[in-house]
């Protein structure tokens, strides 16, 4: 039984992490914390009447040492980067579900964030939270940077493509659509439901800030820098993400091949399905779970591979994942809390 | 040809009274302006682009005096009282959409409105613009206050009931639920998208500045005051109202007669459409249309009628109802573009 | 640990109770049927895949019995009644989601389902599986008729009221509204995406085949027959249910003393929330939960009670309720499977 | 004032050519068929009370080429064909608005539509009716084959760069999203309400039978074979198509010219507009109307563009087209019914 803290209650992140870690019986939520609201936590969230007396209070580092073994960090980017620090050098475990710890490169993050970083010297310990690639990393982690949504989906579609065919990948189209509360709790006029209800369109058309982090770990995965172009769209739901990514080979493929190399590659993975050919995945068949499910299609001339992945942007592709890196952390059984 | 003004196009009543304006034939619109956003038309709504070169600006009531004949006031309540009065000096025709003139007793709007009224003296020059009662008075009105959503479907439903067998009604039960729409292009957390989505509430319950309104005309038309229940709620929805309605009556009446009764009343009404008997009325029959569409029903012993009623909030509701107000008014073909 | 069959997998209602069941400690599912879907259950429904393995078989009594301790019925009204006297008999426990064991009078249920009660002489074995009410007859219940979702919410809604001021209750108002999936797996023109969307209606106005199951229910508490109004709505969601309810009081109350009396009801039970005065239910806060949450609101003649009452009516509404019930007969933990 | 049909009032199509042609000041419909619904046009379509007192008959050839001069058939393909050739005989003109004659060789045809072609002899007479290209034919033309909702927003997304650069074009990928009412009036489980609603998936990847059409008219405007990938996905709305189109480049091009070449390729069209550099389209900007919008955004290597383009897909996609092609045809204005 450890003793972990969230801080960012308030938000959509930090609202799911609740809802897992309440049900999971290796831990115990002994701190919650945000930068703004506080109260008991179920008026900040009224669906947790009855199921907890919990109390935010304002973040203050002393509190989350004293209290906890791990703490989820579940910030807007900016944020995290000024208390992981203290945190990691009082021995404590650190989840950060933020951007901030994600690119090795801090030209990259001023490039895409609009900001300098502010804790260079923890970036080189954060491992990146995603387990069917890093669980052994995972494994001796103290820091995770816990995988973007877009990323999540959009790496564990392309891995074993990347891994296996790399030098085969001509190039790599990401046309992603996400449900809203990908946009965290914000007010603002574009996400009010009169604007975004019977409604859909792109936005940061080749501009989006998962970019670089997208482009970084399927160059780690490869071997070599591939090209890659992103698209994100809004869709009118409230949760879910799927990414339809367009790969040209240089070679053509079987899609016997092609699936038999998916199958393998997951096999052993709780969380990763690789649909039955001709069978596409669906956004509701992974909401509120911690799945990604990937489909495969080929073209006629079998040089363009389609792939469609599913995640729930809050769970597999935020909270769920980041508990199951904790669970690999402590080696508590990997889907426990998420299953 | 006329020539008319919107003030407030960056509501969603101005929006759809630009709508239909820029399709009438009988009116030119030399006029557009709101309280704060200012620019071209179709950089405020992107959806006008091609249909208008409009450009709106700050409100300047010299300005409205000299080109328009008519004003439509889409403002929030307090907003249209401020500049009502120096427009019906100049001899100008002026319809408000706000609420601040429909309400007789300023004692109800301080009460309801939590403010005091500023332009007393005009409260009893406005006529109230809901042509099925009021249309001769309409005809030869220069000031309307054109009626609420809420109020409309209401007043509407109960109209040919509480007009003709007003003394046989014991109670009026409204229960109303209205589209996201109904708000106003209010940016707040209760209207976005993850908070409105596949979600459902009822608010201001007993409580909601509508009450009044309605009361208020419903004693008018049954010639005594009527005990009256209102309690509105919010459905994911863009546009469109539904009021479910529970009238008690002292003696019981058939289905035949109540029907009857409601067919001849709105025989000759270009916008009231009363429903076959076991036809239920559905928003999505109403929407971007003027029409108010009705079902009446009646309990075992017969003493309960239970009447639904349908319109868009924005459009019989709000512009499409001005519009109309604006034909009688002017003498143009009541439902010109209205159809 | 017992075995328990669930019988009807195709439907929503079996769909929920697989994904509650496989996750409750004290349950094995033994056994997976349904009259016209055969085939893994993950093919029926792709959500389960890595969830399961079972395999869904045309239902066979004799393999019911032999595999199961205790079944549960989600079927259809009219195909429940065809299989349940020989489970009993050969001494299984069942808790039966249809409708037909809920009904004390044959003649009603002739009525109000337009068919002849085909096992009449079971019908008073059958315990309603209301746990806030009849939780000591549950517990020694060996056959459980679960409530339908409408009655669920406005016998909760109503309970405090009706059992302790029965007396003082004139009139019962219920305005009810449903999202989709209560219809059922039912491939229907009206249940279209395309008819229901952007749409709001009622339905089956004072026609509601659960209107005599609530009414039954109410007479049971208040110790008399209350007349009841039931007016159903279709809204454009998934899951959940909100009634909001109407009581006419003969003598007047305070707010504080109706709230006292709420609050006092439920104080120990752990599905039904009462909202803090001022405080509306929301259909978010409940859905993919076993909660009842509760708000009470009073005129000012303090005549007059609104309540507004939310459940999950495939939770709490259903297979969560059909769980809580077999946690009270079994003894397990009242709340194992539904947090 | 001339006289026309519509054969298949029944469809979602048919119901928007009649909403369209009831405003329409140039035209009277004097005759309105189906195949099998038959009955007053405001049963089959309640939106339409006090609207039309028109009665729709089973389609008879005699009647048609009686009452009308230009027929409008709204029909699934392998219908229209059955019909077209003695309607063309007896000197109508038609409209076709299923798939039936777009496609020049009859070979694709039966590939994608499974179907051997059964009036091959009135293919090459039929013009394709995409105005923004094929004006000039359309007004002399007798016989339309109007285009699908996915070519028209594909086609008129890609039509500046590959008429004008079509050799520079390397490859083209269209990731489509179109919402429910693209697949017609269509009673399947797929597309019931709790099957769409919060749920998006992508179908008939690489397999949609709108392939070939858009790449024969592609290859039409490139003046050589272009390959084209084309996956449609089913959005959570009624109304609407948005295509993200990425053409890769064999040369480098500037965003001014880019956007020059668009801005000039549309400048005196009445229905497409092209965005500002930076304004992504949106699909609630086109609904309900007959617009085309477009934006042009460009990698930074400048060899990929990535185009957005939205339709109403049964305005711009179906019925409003249509109407834009008998305007053409007949000499009407081209706006006329469409503002």
């Amino acid at each position: 039984m450890i003793r972990v803290g969230i801080v960012g209650i308030s938000g959509f992140g930090g609202k799911v992490l609740l809802d897992i870690l309440l049900k999971h019986k290796d831990v115990r939520i002994t701190y919650v914390a945000a930068n703004s609201t506080t109260g008991r936590v179920d008026d900040i969230w009224p669906e947790f009447r009855r199921r907890t007396d919990l109390v935010c209070t304002k973040y203050d580092p002393a509190q989350a040492i004293e209290h906890c073994d791990l703490l989820f960090l579940a910030l807007p980017h900016m944020e995290s980067m000024k208390i992981v620090d203290p945190l990691l050098k009082a021995g404590k475990k650190v989840i950060d579900l933020s951007a901030d710890y994600r690119l090795k490169k801090t030209s990259l993050y001023k490039k895409w964030y609009s900001a300098e970083h502010m804790d260079r010297k923890n970036i080189s310990k954060a491992v990146y939270g995603l387990p069917e690639i890093f669980r052994a990393k995972i494994g001796k982690a103290k820091f995770i940077a816990n995988p973007g949504c877009y990323p999540t989906a959009a790496l564990l579609g392309l891995a074993p493509l990347v891994s296996v065919q790399g030098s085969n990948v001509a190039s790599v189209i990401i046309d992603a659509k996400s449900g809203v509360s990908g946009a965290g709790r914000k007010v603002a006029e574009g996400f009010m439901f009169c604007f975004v209800n019977e409604n859909f369109k792109a936005y940061r058309v080749l501009n989006h800030q998962h970019t670089p982090e997208i482009s970084q770990y399927l160059g780690i995965m490869a071997g070599r820098e591939l090209p890659t172009v992103f698209v994100p769209h809004l869709l009118p739901i409230n949760n879910g993400i799927l990414e339809t990514i367009y790969v040209s080979l240089k070679k053509a493929v079987s899609q016997v091949r092609l699936e038999d190399l998916y199958r393998k590659f997951y096999k052993t993975e709780p969380f990763v399905r690789v649909m039955p050919n001709g069978v596409q995945v669906e956004i509701k068949n992974v909401v509120n779970t911690n799945f990604c499910d990937i489909s495969i299609s080929l073209s006629d001339d079998r040089k363009l591979v389609v792939i469609t992945s599913v995640i729930d942007n809050l769970v597999k592709g935020a909270a769920g994942q980041a508990v199951q890196n904790m669970n690999i952390m402590y080696g508590f059984e990997e889907q426990e809390g998420l299953l």
